[in-house]
């Protein structure tokens, strides 16, 4: 490399590569005019392409062929628009996007000539050692993510680690997913099918899901019909494919606050600006949402009014007609994000904003990820149609569709009552490994405290008495029980001191033993860590920006 | 509604709603100062917010809780660094950012006062009827998709209907699914992990998939580390994921022109430019590759070296050489969509740019849709680690991770050997089909022509000689046969012109009996077309921005 001859050329030395093409050198000051311009033919019918596009393809099409050379003139607008029979403005912005283009360059006195690739190297010689792995260095930064960007990721990758016991998943107990049951639906459906079973289907889902979908969600008295209801890869998607088709970069959209961390992070990364309204027992402030509502513009509302993910709140049904009012009343959407309604401890069912909802402004998502197994990846999604029509557009480019044996599986069970079996099974464990955990948690007052108890769903959200919710979280890890810092469920504005004296606790997905084992190592962990001092700010209420 | 007494608000009016509170009437030009703004108390530890935004937030909170009335004055800039110890510029800061937020205003001669909330209605009464749908109608346009946006979706929607025999889907035939090798794959994965096999999994894919994969990608010689394979949902969401973590919008990517559908769509849906390069029986022009990498600031270079969709195009092996030493000249990584490499029709199989790049250069897609079954959901992805690591991150938001159920059935077949031995069925069936095809399109010279024969894969582009791509497909619809135009090949800038005189042709995925009636049905809907005068600059290969 150290002897090689020097090239001219200022970029990388390349000795061996043949020269494409003889650029014409411009002797004099005014270079020669381009022939081959001449010869364009435009494309006179109804439906053809704009003539300045037409100008610029040819004039593009001859430069990177080389019939039109570095340094040849073009002719001058106004001689080219007389030859071509069009207006010179037409000339002009083909030109223009020509410039734009690196094609063409307009200089005064020489008239516009094609661009000279001062910039181009000879190719074909070996690189500079090293040279070549730059390209990695400029990938795009993905810093609207923020800093618990791998946060889900890493909560996922506990699961299965023995050492651990996990109080950071939301996930059913595997010792309840339905195995016999799903193994034997996928068994008939392939003897029943066979390769048609396994094909593509619909982008909006397996017809006979949507059908028992469309069913069930009338049957429970809400708007639906059947262009109303899409299958979707998880309530990830959902929530991903809303925020890329309700919502441009920049609208602001209400959270609860604290939320599901993946609608904070799905949202985020769709660059929505995120406000948090704060929530309490009865669920989100309807006072505090109608301030929001009357002074912003906001796009949509994403709401958990089921066992609220990570505060197990439930909205009161006071403010369940609230709600729907005040989306009426502002013309703002509401994205129901119902993971959890189905898994109320006791009796009676919740009843969902969709069910109550006449007027169309409810956007229904659930999932068979906690009510049926997580890793069948079926969701779906029952929104007025129009939205429907969009999320299923997103959604073919997205992944085109969901996965056929998922599809399958939930449809058959729910037809079955399979589903509404296991269903009952569910709730009643979930109750009593609740119940296990939050008296476990009684006897920890000196270290947690919490503002209600679950009436459903899957989490208990506990304040804090003692350190802050990072150092309890990394506390928790070494003492081998993963426990999930308040500080991720809320958005970005807010993050550094909400939920600072927050931690959310999940039900674990083995076995019941594994919650007393759990909370005698979360105490241990905690008990060591520092009495918290409260500034007096940190208890009020407070919608987040 | 008609008799309702007018309320004085301009906004929809409104009788019963409680006010929620009394904005405090100022009488005085100057209006009253706030107290409560006195009583910050700014938290001066090391790792608290910002100053400004402390009292950015403390104010948002006094004035959305009310103890900050509408008209109240703000103390002056000047006076409140003062009092809490900070800079000016930290307190103009803090009021700047309140009055984006729309909370507090500056006017001259009056200081800075809380915003009135002149637009805030009283709530509570009925609304206006039909006045609560125009949210849907503020959706935001989704422009970018381009006409063809549902192109995808219909060519899906197509499969299973039984009046239509389609050569518009690439899918693997129906009968050559090995049905009976995935049930038991699926019953041995629910028998020996019960619910665990239907639990969540790590974002990248199912460690025992993953392992396999990268043991094949090195036998294979590619460069493959264990953190550099990521499963994915489908090529499609390799595609989405990569045009988001890859490419910024505005972003120059190079294309083949003609390309896959979904490559188009999905880079254009994260507003990318695309560049066209054109395509020959060799594959991608280099020389015209080289003019554009030369010339402009490309992002990333997507290619189908093999069996490329549309074309059928396979590109050589010196090509190779050149395209893989380019990306290195011009630090440009190429995504390779590998999705048909393995179908080819006679041996020796065609290798990968992968398999030939030595440096970083290749991001390696590939599909099991085509070569095992569509249904499954299951493609991964090959590439450096930072790549993955984005990949990782962007899944995890699109769809937490992939479906268990066929990622258990693929890690399966390709441990067992199933998957290999179906490949061979494929091939030879691929390869039956497509002779059978070639030589029924043979039999209409006076409609149809075509450039190259495939060695693999499931397509043919052919060259209309009659009518237009549109009216091709339109026609060849009416009598039952489905086909695509060309014309939706190519990208947003060269769509209306290029493809007009082309359609491809996919093999059918149900019998080969109806290659024959399909073919039949498409001559006769050609037949009756227009002959075809082609302008002389129709042929010409040109690159494409």
């Amino acid at each position: 490399m150290w002897g090689m001859a020097r090239s001219r050329s200022t970029k990388p030395a390349s000795l061996t590569g043949p020269k494409l093409r003889e650029a014409s050198p411009s002797k004099s000051r005014r270079p020669p005019l381009a022939g081959a311009v001449m010869r364009i033919e435009l494309d006179r019918h109804r439906g053809a392409l704009p003539f300045f596009q037409q100008i610029r393809a040819y004039i593009r099409d001859a430069v990177v062929e080389g019939s039109l050379a570095p340094g040849i003139r073009l002719p001058p607008e106004r001689q080219l628009a007389t030859m071509l029979g069009v207006s010179r403005a037409t000339v002009m912005r083909a030109y223009q996007e020509l410039v734009s283009d690196g094609l063409i360059e307009a200089a005064p006195s020489r008239g516009t000539v094609v661009a000279r690739l001062d910039e181009k190297p000879e190719v074909g010689a070996p690189l500079p050692p090293g040279g070549d792995r730059s390209w990695m260095l400029g990938l795009p930064p993905l810093t609207v993510l923020g800093s618990d960007a791998g946060l889900l990721r890493e909560i996922v990758g506990t699961l299965g680690r023995d050492d651990v016991i996990s109080f950071a998943t939301s996930a059913p107990p595997e010792d309840l997913i339905p195995v016999a049951e799903i193994g034997r639906a996928l068994d008939e459906v392939l003897a029943e099918q066979g390769g048609r079973a396994l094909s593509y289907c619909p982008v909006d889902g397996a017809p006979e899901l949507r059908d028992v979908l469309v069913e069930r969600m009338r049957a429970a008295g809400a708007l639906a019909s059947g262009d109303s209801v899409i299958v979707l890869s998880g309530s990830t998607q959902g929530l991903a494919l809303a925020s890329r088709v309700l919502v441009e970069p920049g609208d602001e959209v209400v959270v609860e606050a604290p939320t599901y961390i993946g609608t904070v992070q799905t949202f985020e990364l769709g660059h929505a600006r995120l406000i948090g309204v704060p929530v309490d027992a009865d669920g989100i402030r309807t006072d505090a949402l109608e301030d929001v509502l009357a002074r912003r513009r906001i796009r949509l509302m994403v709401l958990q009014p089921n066992f609220h993910n990570p505060t197990g709140a439930t909205l009161s049904p006071a403010r369940r007609e609230r709600v729907l009012w005040l989306a009426r009343r502002y013309g703002v959407p509401i994205l129901e994000d119902d993971a959890y309604g189905a898994l109320y401890h006791d009796p009676p069912a919740p009843t969902s904003l969709k069910q109550l909802d006449r007027h169309g402004m409810v956007i229904y998502l659930s999932s068979f990820s906690k009510t049926l197994a997580p890793g069948l990846r079926v969701a779906f999604m029952c929104a007025p149609e129009p939205v429907v029509g969009r999320i299923s557009l997103a959604k073919q480019f997205s992944d085109l569709n969901t996965n056929m044996l998922g599809q399958a599986v939930a449809a058959r069970l729910l037809s079955s009552g399979g589903y509404d079996a296991n269903l009952v099974r569910l709730r009643s464990a979930a109750r009593d490994r609740m119940r296990l955990l939050l008296s476990e948690l009684d006897r920890m007052p000196d270290v947690l405290e919490r503002d209600l108890d679950p009436r459903g769903g899957l989490h208990v959200w506990c304040r804090l008495r003692v350190g802050d919710a990072q150092t309890a979280a990394a506390s928790s890890a070494k003492a081998g029980v993963a426990i999930l810092s308040g500080m991720a469920f809320y958005p970005r504005g807010m993050q550094g001191t909400a939920g600072r004296d927050r931690i959310r606790l999940s039900l674990p997905v083995s076995d019941s033993e594994s919650i007393a084992e759990g909370s005698r190592r979360l105490q241990g962990a905690l008990r060591h860590l520092p009495r918290r001092v409260e500034p007096r700010a940190a208890r009020r209420l407070s919608v987040v920006v």
